[in-house]
């Protein structure tokens, strides 16, 4: 957190963009909200969503060698001290005896309170662990914990998925879930907070094909964000020193980026050694061998994790796509999402509440519906719609005019350029289809025309009134 | 629970089926499972999202008058109060004196423990609800809970939501997530756990519109199941009776299931009239009222509430699903999946491990696995591959052969009719998507042709040896 950002984006606009339009919400906001927690509006769930299904789709659907898994969130207790969670995973903490406020021991610079300079407790180590009881009496053997990382439902699982799929190696377990994590400090809006969700991968190599694994994956999931539209220069990788590498790793990276607050982890890849399956082979008196049919071979497979975060992600995404623009003495605010990430692929709006042409609008409207989110605007001018489009991120508007009615075409106005062209209602499907899909990016389509006062035949960017 | 089900399915093959394929793991088994906790498994996590993609899809995208929210799984705890969870979401609870093991009061028949017979306490009231504690130390004021439904994730935006996305009445709220009871008796695989998955719509209206829009739902929901191919002789609508009504609504109906241990409720339909908006009204002070800009009338709405299981759905889907025909002295069987909830859309299945061959097929993979979830096979009979994919539900195998290497043609095989056709790989793609579509159910594309001995133009059941 030591670079400047020289971007327009700062923190304060983006949670003010995601609070007013409806993609972030403080959890039980009425109640105060709930420290670090959020909840994701309208707009957000359909982000979330197209982060996930992005995610699913490169690393599960288009992949011979990944099969997905949904483990639960409440696990055995016993995977825990398998993994070290139950002792290792844990701040020093020290506490006010005046003020009472707890603080991680990093946080403090001399002996006294932060706060209000009081006296200091020792340090005593603080779990970040949930915990919880199952059954109707709280006993310390009822104890249960929320699982801080998805990870370990992967490991306990292995011999399942391999059983079951006939897996050969190298193959991966992809899983996106919640965790949680009671974390001292938390901030920085949806970037580090209480309650989040993973998408993790573990892959399964052989012992001596895990550096070049590793390096396979960096490359990967590096790519991963920049085809989704972040740019490269805010992207970086950084390498674990040996003093910050968690017990179990062999190698770390991270892959850093900048966001307001400076270069921080958007995700995690590390090569975990034998580390995790002999922990609990021992733990569980089960074998998590695998037998390798070619070499007639029984090892321990070595795992290669690529950790992200869904949040982290989402936050990376909304912060790379925002711009403002000066227009007419108006700041235009864009989100210039990827459009596989859009929440509303295509808006409609009729350029009139008058009937003929309100029937065709939401004619229009219910047939896109089948295909994408779609959202019907009438209020207020064409200007100010597209306005509020812009600031959500939706790639296309569709407007719907009185020359419509008669030519029975209407007008796409593409949100980066703000280029319009008009194409005949019957193509408007598979001109907005082949457009979403990335197959073209804004080319004239056969039979289409340019909005432009009558003119034919130009594409230019045109500003609107 | 009381008639019997007449089909061939019972639980027993269900679950042994969920296991033997990497449907549905018990958490965690390694160390001996969790009590009614679930891990989906590689099929399962594929047909879980499809589950919940047809309900969003049909839900919100579909639907002028819906939008969707993610709310968090922890919330403010006066949520709870306000809710009336903490007060009234209770199972009154015994405990044997010599045992200790632990009864809800309407598991026992007489004054004894019905495990060992010894004495039992008097009853005493057990919150169904999961605590834990945020922030570092345990304290009664950093008490938190797991929601035990997703419902008032909804109540307490009702606000955010109508503010950022300008919804005029009626409309509703979707969301699906994790909620957590801490039930005492659970059981019936997936159908009753202590982690499970809702998917809940609140819909707002006006009061006095409320029982028509119950109606609405009412059919709606029970539609969606018949549309996802529940065989209608399985679902029937029971009406809550007054004594078992919950506090909050005024009318309830459940839509249940003939499950292989009886009828059992698969989602509830209430009208919960405006019993939460005004509870968290006077809990948090905060007005809840919805602002009728035609009438000019203040009022808070009524809420129409269908809440449905994940869990549970999947579970009637693989039940209604299931099915075992006698073939040539083996059985074979078949799930009847809706193509839009299949796991697998489709299998690749190569005649021959030899090049020229395994290369084609490879690339017929390829290129189908950019749509859809694609399984490659070519280990054992094609009969043993065929009776692999019809007990998943993969609606179509596609078998390359020598032929194929010669006319560049490929046969479609049908898991229920098992039907065959020959189709010309340049046309594969556009055959099953229509055919995934539901648009046409077996037709002979243009260009293909069936596989029986060279013979063309037959359209017939065909067997497979």
């Amino acid at each position: 957190m030591t670079e400047e950002t020289p971007r327009k984006v700062d923190m304060e606009k983006i949670v003010s963009l995601c609070r007013r339009r409806g993609f972030i919400f403080p959890s039980s906001e009425i109640y105060g909200g709930l420290s670090s927690c959020w909840d994701y509006g309208p707009l957000g769930v359909e982000l979330k969503r197209n982060v996930k299904e992005a995610w699913w789709r490169v690393v599960v659907q288009e992949r011979d060698d990944m099969v997905g898994l949904d483990a639960s969130i409440l696990m055995h207790p016993q995977t825990w001290e398998a993994s070290g969670h139950i002792e290792g995973f844990a701040d020093p903490l020290v506490e006010c005896k005046s003020c009472h406020l707890r603080w991680r021991t990093d946080e403090i610079k001399d002996n006294n309170c932060p706060s209000c300079g009081g006296e200091l407790t020792e340090p005593r180590m603080f779990n970040l662990m949930f915990k919880t009881f199952m059954g109707p009496i709280e006993e310390e053997a009822d104890v249960v914990y929320l699982r801080p990382e998805t990870a370990q439902g992967i490991f306990v699982n292995f011999q399942n998925v391999v059983n079951t799929t006939r897996k050969k190696l190298p193959f991966g377990i992809a899983q996106i879930g919640k965790a949680f994590r009671n974390e001292i400090t938390t901030g920085n809006f949806i970037f580090r907070s209480r309650e989040f969700e993973q998408m993790e991968i573990e892959f399964f190599v052989k012992p001596g094909t895990d550096k070049e694994w590793f390096d396979y994956w960096l490359e990967e999931r590096l790519n991963w964000y920049v085809k989704l539209g972040i740019r490269k220069e805010n992207l970086r990788l950084r390498q674990h020193g040996k003093d910050e590498l968690a017990h179990y790793a062999k190698e770390c990276h991270d892959i850093d980026y900048l966001f307001p607050m400076g270069w921080s982890e958007l995700e995690g890849i590390a090569n975990r050694g034998d580390f995790d399956l002999v922990q609990h082979a021992n733990s569980s008196g089960k074998s998590l061998e695998y037998f390798d049919e070619k070499t007639k071979e029984h090892f321990v497979p070595y795992i290669i994790e690529p950790s992200a975060g869904v949040d982290r992600s989402i936050l990376a995404f909304l912060c790379d796509a925002y711009d403002e623009e000066l227009a007419e003495g108006e700041t235009r605010v864009i989100l210039h999402l990827h459009h596989s990430l859009a929440p509303i692929k295509v808006a409609v709006l009729p350029l009139s509440r008058r009937d003929p042409l309100v029937a065709l609008a939401k004619q229009i409207h219910a047939d896109l519906r089948q295909c994408w989110m779609v959202q019907y605007d009438d209020a207020q001018s064409i200007g100010r719609r597209y306005r509020r489009q812009d600031e959500i991120g939706t790639p296309f508007c569709i407007t719907v005019d009185f020359q419509s009615l008669e030519d029975n075409q209407v007008t796409i106005r593409e949100r980066d350029s703000m280029n319009q062209i008009r194409v005949p209602v019957s193509e408007l499907k598979d001109t907005l289809a082949a457009k979403l899909s990335g197959e073209e990016l804004f080319v004239l389509p056969p039979g289409g025309k340019i909005w432009k006062g009558g003119e034919q035949g130009m594409i230019s960017p045109q500003r609107e009134k």
